[in-house]
């Protein structure tokens, strides 16, 4: 029962600027290695955001402390080539540096990074040197956070695709008087992953833990025999932690992309799981974070730029 | 400079579920009064989420106190005839109660709706009684929690796209190396704007505070001499907390949807602000959030569930 | 039963170019009028496409021929205030002339415009002189096309969305093995309605006949009462050829955006056409042309460019 | 000069149906096969479009020869089973000749289909036997069309997004007062390529042809020293000709994905073809057919049923 008191006085106080942030989102960076006969690609959309006290842009529209947008969009270009763009993670530490150590009023910043991968052409059964076909599986993810208490980065990836065709049971659920649902002993189950997982420490060999946890990612959907959604998530969550003793935490959201047994008995065809209509809308949506006992505080590393008010 | 240890130590403590949460998202209700000669619609899109200890579903598979994700889209489309949809707000509270009252192991449920508007077919001058045009302007917005400590409604808007063709500047910004935008005393200003903002109590008239406030943002924009975005967001968010005292807090969030002036004289044609590149991305992004000194604590009111981790 | 042979011989003939056209897409040209105190705004998507022998360009690579996209774009932004953007016909048409009489290699051109509609801010119940809200409907279409035949315009709309709570039915329908959809004398009917419309002559009152036409869209959507989507697209189709003598053909392409009754009885609650679940996909998409008996060749009117292999 | 005359005489003839088509768009079907200890997976999105003489649907509300668009579902989905589903072009081949041969009043049928690729998941260094990552690159396209007079199947892709940072010019171009571009001797290229591939006779090995075509394409694209987009696309076109004489028409579409070198000298950064804007829009959007001399009559292969007034 809501303990809030349905009229509730109105309010009279002064009415103040309780919090603010601002940045340039989305910039499309690409960067090519080319100084090497074979080239490298790093295409990137990343997004920067300031912290600090700009009361006065918002109370008087004094912009005197204010770094427009535009040049934090310049900044994200330059950095690509002064700084280098191989790994996200530490793409993102230099550009958060930047804006904290090298511009007054900034006290935080954060950086919020979507990588999308390539593949080499193959010609002749060989790679080709400057030539890729856009991978198109996840989206790598990073969050930079840092402001004067520390530094934070956050992995992770998204629209991570996954389906088992077995393996996969929801029985024993609750029931209530709207539950219809029949239980089922054999199911498809897919999902777009999100995983974010925090680090502790900058000092990481971040390809190959990004290319280990998508890896224990995968293996555990696979390998683990789902009672549900719920308890896959865990599991994948578990693995990363136990695997990589420098994650602190793991943050997990997956829709369940319902695939329904289509009814096709009624027309005389037998359908033993193996004809599905892949729905849309509504999905479940199953979300988990699991971490470390001694996990080091998170301070400001979930508060988010791009998807605050999503 | 980070007081994060770059190489922190390895974490070796205890893994655990840390958080988590549940629910169908997604459900697209309508709802058609016809029980009188001139219908009335609505047409939503909602999600239910479930708090409370549901550790077992994670940890052993274990579901006995899990509502299916499939009983709580039985009971969104059951209850919008049960308890009606007229407002989403009430609607989001009906379901919100139901879920934390009626459910056992429930102990918390958020409540996330949008609503597509429609306006009525004009047919010979006169308005048909039960045919619609979608309105196609902004969705509205309503986030309902209630856990064991209250009941918090937060009413919204996105995508109320808006553009002014004169009274914006932008000017006397801070500079540093990477600045090269130059000031501008004459600009167009537009935004797809996104505002939620946070009620005390639940006695509330929720068709006129809505209309009210969505008339109070679209002047504001319209009328304040705009010296930055971040000015105009402070007069929308004050302006709005002035006239409803039933208002504690309001947030917004604006891309800066730039629309670049084109550089048509080297073609020998002049351009006095007349001709415009509306750009896609990159794209500012102006955050704030505004509130009363004696708004009541938010409580769970702002934890996200479709937003989460996005 | 097929007449083409399943095995038939392989080919051994020449290859050879048979066809080609290029050009410049999704133009975001903004044109605001503001010599005079109340603005005038236009928003438009504009893709230019050029047709003649550009033959070389794809066999050799020579492309002295070639009018680069790039001065297509810069053209469709200059034009914008050399010969102003008010009707996206009258400005296509332009856009077109110019292409085919100014650019030597050019023969043919074809111009494609979507405009996204804007109304005024309401500010103390006046329309204020400088601001709008996107008004967020329909989008407004037109297709120019010139060649030395001469030259074309399609009108259209897309994104109508347009819902009927009452006076739908579909019985008597075709049965076959696989049909199990129950006939129904009371259904809602919905569509996102597509619609073009080509003009005999060019020397139209663009404005007028747009805001004509579409009031008699959604007239007609209202009034008939519908045995079918096809029969409602028909008499929509007629109305407009019957109203407007300078219509020759409408083309029109309804997506059957299902609301399906929704199972409450299980639950012990009524539902008479009350609660439905608006369904994404698979949608039933009906299909129809109208002509007039006199209409005129369409020569290459229906060519796209945009649309072409989608 | 246009030759239609701009004040035509306004039309008076009698109103008609012209043409009209309707089906069921967007079936998302989903096939495992199971009987075997390593399942196949086929996700597909198949869309059916009936022809014939319905047009008393739309004079006068009639259904009785209108097949519903929800048998033509329920088809789709059994014939995934009845039929199987293991090459998009053989299961568009079943599904029209069921509409055309089995349905009294069809006289023709369009079916079209998109394919999403899965590709197994990886544990341990081993396939998983029923465990899918999407694979989320290019999608795989098919239509197949029959009446009277034959069947006509067309495979293609889209989506097929390719990158080369070197071995592409753009030069030599024609210019006119509005051209501003530099020409430039190395430059990225980039695209989203559609290519669609008519096939003569049905007797072919789908899969083989798929991975054959989908090669040729990436190792064209690689290695042609692409003097313009126009001259890739033809040696794509010529090149799958060549190499599968049971092809007779490729249709090649590809928007020119700009990356613009970013401007960084001004902040005393080279930037020597290593940091670029993706832009989004525009884009130049160029296209081609490619034939043989001896390809049999096209017929009614090219006509669309969901791209339609797109």
């Amino acid at each position: 029962m809501s303990k809030q008191n349905p009229t509730a006085a109105p309010l009279s106080g002064s009415i103040e600027l309780t919090g603010h942030q601002y940045g340039k989102a989305e910039n499309r960076v690409v960067r090519i290695y080319r100084d090497r006969p074979r080239h490298e690609i790093h295409d990137v959309n990343v997004s920067t955001c300031l912290r600090g006290d700009f009361a006065d842009a918002y109370l008087t529209g004094n912009q005197s402390t204010v770094l427009p947008t535009d040049s934090q969009k310049q900044t994200a270009y330059a950095y690509a080539k002064e700084k280098g763009l191989i790994s996200i993670e530490s793409y993102g530490l230099e550009l958060a540096a930047h804006f904290v150590d090298d511009i007054e009023p900034v006290t935080g910043a954060r950086i919020e990074i979507e990588e999308y991968a390539w593949e080499r052409a193959i010609v002749d059964g060989t790679e080709h040197d400057h030539t890729w076909v856009r991978k198109g599986q996840e989206v790598r993810t990073a969050s930079i956070t840092q402001d004067d208490t520390g530094t934070w980065v956050i992995g992770g990836l998204k629209d991570l695709v996954l389906l088992k065709s077995s393996g996969s049971e929801f029985t024993g659920f609750l029931q209530d008087p709207y539950t219809v649902l029949e239980p089922t002993e054999d199911r498809v189950l897919a999902t777009a992953l999100v995983a974010q997982w925090r680090f502790v420490g900058t000092d990481v060999d971040w390809e190959s833990v990004y290319a280990g946890i998508k890896a224990t990612i995968v293996m555990q959907f696979a390998t683990v025999h789902s009672l549900a959604l719920q308890q896959t998530l865990f599991q994948i969550g578990r693995a990363i932690l136990e695997e990589f003793p420098i994650i602190a935490e793991v943050r997990l959201s997956a829709p369940n992309k319902h695939h329904f047994d289509y009814a096709l008995e009624r027309f005389g065809v037998e359908n033993n799981n193996e004809v599905f209509q892949a729905a849309d809308r509504p999905y479940g949506l199953i979300q988990a974070a699991v971490s470390r006992s001694d996990a080091p505080d998170a301070g400001p590393s979930w508060t988010p730029f791009s998807g605050w008010l999503s």
